[in-house]
């Protein structure tokens, strides 16, 4: 089980910046390619205030804050350089959807995605589309808003690929704004089961790909969560590549990389049921050697290994 | 708007220490003029039992502990040598005064001024006084202190420049030991006026210039609250500085290096309302080149960016 | 007073991992031995499920993950190498002691000293345990679990040494998963001397060595209680080393390393009081010049100079 893709944390919503020009950025790009990574997905475009690209879409209704540097362009342009796939993250208005009001969430993500498309849509980097609205169970009108944007991205954009990423309501999902790591109990399997194959079933001729994040359960819980997901993904026609983190649930600060024993256990039970590939949340702070974490450089060494071993 | 001056967070109070030795700091001073900052501000000379300098009085009257370092000694040699401009930062005592008894706090620090006075009032870039108790609000005797310490910096040392940087009482001004990074409601508009109307009314005299720290606000509303700062400074005949945080009060970890972009914006808001310049907290852990977050690296860079699109 | 030891902190509780391979450690134990330390000491050789070696025991018993390197081996050649002597910790379940069921913790370790002993008891550098269980107060039955540990390392190994690490139930004895970093109110040094006066009665002919933690309490507590400490040991016939912790626990980020001025301050307490030697937790995250914490570079040549000044 290979890392073939990352996210790319911008907006940040709760890692730290690291501050990073277009020299550093250009740099992360070859070293992800060092270890494979072909595949770049942009986080989300916006949160709330705070944008990715000069967006007057979102300017003008929400207010928002030009951005000092166009990144999508720059991801772009890195990625047609490093030869990468380039998936465009939608805009998380932060509130729209949190509470509920789903319509309006869509309805300002179907203007970005037609600006989007229209600003950088001729760059040849540009892949796909990545639903930014992270969820782990089926709350108020979520079919109908993945399933919208779906359609809507893979309509404007000659039928790109679409891609989800939800988490699973695990006995690790947690706040990083509270100090605990963990809580007595998670969303039991069978629930978890039945949510999400609705959800597919609602969903399935709009998304393409789907990729649970794989750190929100214990360590002996993996294998059934990913069987489960796997198969469900199978009956609905989704394809499965798995998210897998490599930043640490289980310290007190929130968040440093990952002990490569993790990952390693996590990428084996992706390959065991069979997931076509992993991506991971994320690359850049956590896994890169010039992550701010030095750890993170360390991890990118044990990782390199480990596809030596692969060989 | 430029940052020409920093903090020295010795003795710090929550941000974790660097251990350098006077190599490093020597570097770090030099780091510091290149972007051209001149003028270093002590941000207090003790706090409870940590000195940064071997006080006579602090050791006697609150068994201060006895210093490795002379840390006052140091930096004034290293102002000397890069040309800096020192700020003295008074003792806090961690409990005179946040529990009401400001006199003692008061009395205390008329000594602390003297015996600092005494010992390196003949170093040539000793050149203000920090009065170093930060409040958001009019509380307790909070006039007083700030009158009576800045007139005693004053009358001792041929009246040298006096400074003071509150906060404000915002939606971030929320404990560091507290994981919420923000709460509901904040001061209103009206009502911080109105307490800062009569503060500075009353120490109009005594303090030369007020820095506030511009962290503990949302980013749609630094305009507003720059505005009525630099507009009641002005009225009552005190010189106007930011405090531009460099440090992020929006993520779990704190702190770590702020957001360039957030950094930016500040420093335009500053700019619009007319600010005489900015200085920030601080300089050594969130923006030199050899912090220990690396971050703080990056953001050097990309505000010497800055700097250089000004010229 | 001179730090001669160091735990390994593998398995890991709460400090993120560096993902170290065995380069990074040999050039670890390079780094330890230029400053005099000579004696490594697992802090435990597994932590739940995870596992620092492929114990048969622990796997079948615990359903113990497999561990994709053998620390235990590695750490071994390593303290051959550089001449160093390695003290092996034990098996902490995590659950079978601290929910009182002492019996099962031991019984279990019982089996992991056979087996390890039978597995690296041939190798040199193998010259001590490290009873792993740390408690501040005499709880149920930790004066059996610790004697029957104790006894049993010595009866497996030919008497080789036995070490405890326990703490003081201070004013710091606060979870790291909670963002307080003290309470109002810690153990009595009175309370404390009787709780330890038992437990080192009762253990005497079974643990060697005791290393009280020092990070717990206030700093002006230390020579009261690392006294009491070293007087209590002494009547029993126990000999005290101190384990001077190297991280800070008084700041909001939980852990980074620790301001030289404090270890600096713990060292000459122990000195006074005459304490043998001090170890620390540890090494590796808190005073490497590899550390991904820059800050623990600099405690490094901190405390290089404070050795030169021995001289």
């Amino acid at each position: 089980m290979k890392i073939k893709g990352t996210f790319l944390d911008e907006i940040s919503h709760d890692i730290p910046h690291q501050n990073w020009g277009r020299v550093e950025w250009d740099r992360d790009f070859s070293y992800m390619k060092q270890i494979g990574i072909n595949t770049v997905i942009l986080i989300r475009s916006g949160y709330r205030k705070w944008l990715t690209y000069p967006s007057d879409v979102l300017i003008s209704k929400e207010k928002a804050y030009t951005p000092p540097v166009d990144l999508v362009q720059m991801f772009l342009e890195l990625s047609e350089k490093h030869q990468m796939d380039f998936y465009f993250g939608l805009y998380d208005s932060g509130r729209y959807w949190v509470n509920g009001d789903f319509q309006q969430e869509s309805d300002l993500n179907k203007h970005v995605i037609e600006e989007v498309w229209s600003k950088y849509g001729k760059m040849s980097a540009f892949k796909g589309w990545y639903i930014s609205q992270e969820c782990s169970r089926k709350t108020g009108a979520i079919i109908d808003m993945y399933r919208g944007l779906g359609e809507h991205c893979k309509a404007v954009s000659g039928n790109l690929t679409t891609l989800i990423s939800p988490y699973i309501d695990g006995i690790k999902n947690i706040s990083q704004y509270q100090k605990e790591t963990s809580r007595d109990l998670g969303v039991s399997l069978k629930k978890h089961e039945q949510d999400w194959s609705e959800i597919f079933d609602g969903i399935k001729n709009a998304i393409d790909i789907v990729a649970f994040q794989d750190g929100h359960i214990s360590f002996d819980e993996l294998d059934d969560f990913l069987l489960v997901n796997k198969q469900m993904a199978d009956k609905y026609g989704i394809r499965s590549w798995t998210n897998s983190e490599t930043f640490d649930r289980d310290m007190p600060i929130k968040f440093l990389p990952i002990k490569w024993e993790k990952l390693l256990m996590k990428l084996k039970a992706a390959e065991r049921v069979g997931m076509e590939q992993a991506i991971t949340f994320e690359f850049s702070h956590f896994m890169s050697p010039q992550s701010a974490y030095l750890q993170a450089g360390h991890l990118y060494n044990r990782y390199k290994e480990y596809l030596n071993q692969l060989i």
